[in-house]
């Protein structure tokens, strides 16, 4: 008797995040992966986006916690619908989670689907969820060795939101550096320096999600 | 014929814990899991107290990082001996890890032995490593909403050190609060506020190691 083997945690989550890709591609939906530190700003970032958005287009949310829903209630009070997945313990989201919270989203009526995913640097970067773009924001009071020190999401993703700007004259954190070690890692993402507190740089942002809209 | 199964890996890693325990209090070796997100302030609270205190007694550091050595070349720098651990992707540092590591420590010629680990404020607080006690760091910038978000390692905590406080201006985040929510976890706790730019705070912190050295 054969015994199908599935080789690895991450090859079966690849499975179902294809399955998901094949949904997300017949129904026209922009699909964000959302990842950085916890506090780097993923749903003040969601706010101010969803604030903009919300007249042009349908906006759902996929909240990624580990306890609490206090982020999707954030997120519906900015005008989005929001679903949360609390992931009890789990410092990243997979294919497994997402397939549960699609359930409850009217995907056919939906154009952009951000995925916030759990506040953490290293795990979300493994797991694909079937999005069309891994986006990740660094805030720059964590400091300018972020990239070096944790090369693989800057690997992954195809955009980067440098936030907190407002607070560069006070932290030590050299922009260029940044900028260098991450085109270091990663020569083709795409950098906008952002302040969600004063909204400088924002508009950059919102013009590449008009630019990437499928509907 | 019965096969002796260890249940999971966290059954495993206690294990080895429990034998770096024993091995730390034959040494009367005081020994400090520091955790934070990535950017909090670990290395750098490392420095200032490297430098206080390298006077009155021995500190050795295991610095864990996914890549790179750059912490551990600080930490020399700054005059205590150091050894690197690079996790190769993994998200926090475990028994065995800290077991290689010890090799190349002279515990019995070490006062106090800090374990850096990586930065993630989810799964580093899942393993102990027999330490005596596990010494967090939260940075101000981070929101005051993240002991409700990430209760284990505020719960696991017996140190918790808000730090960047000379920030406290510039970003909204409540002390309160966060006082509020991490003692409603934790009511044990010990909370610091601390500021590594301007110093402010650090004695007490200081102090706390000096009544807790056991040579």
């Amino acid at each position: 008797m054969k015994i199908p083997v599935v080789r690895n945690i991450l090859e079966a989550n690849d499975r179902i995040a294809n399955e998901h890709k094949e949904l997300f591609r017949k129904n026209n939906l922009l699909v964000l992966n959302l990842m950085s530190s916890p506090g780097a700003g993923k749903t003040t970032l969601l706010e101010n986006t969803i604030e903009h958005l919300k007249n042009n287009m349908r906006i759902g949310v996929i909240e990624g916690d580990i306890q609490t829903s206090a982020d999707a209630e954030r997120i519906i009070n900015a005008g989005a619908s929001a679903v949360q997945i609390n992931t009890d313990g789990a410092c990243h989201l997979d294919g497994n989670m997402i397939k549960a919270a699609l359930d409850s989203i009217n995907i056919e009526e939906t154009d952009l689907l951000f995925i916030e995913n759990v506040g953490n640097l290293v795990c979300p970067a493994e797991f694909d969820l079937g999005e069309d773009f891994k986006v990740m924001i660094l805030s720059v009071t964590e400091g300018d060795d972020k990239p070096e020190k944790y090369p693989l999401m800057f690997h992954e993703a195809s955009v980067l939101l440098v936030n907190k700007t407002d607070l560069l004259p006070y932290v030590n954190c050299s922009m260029d550096k940044i900028r260098q070690a991450v085109l270091k890692i990663n020569p083709k993402i795409k950098i906008f320096e952002i302040s969600c507190q004063t909204k400088e740089g924002l508009d950059n942002w919102f013009q590449w999600i008009l630019e990437h809209i499928k509907k």
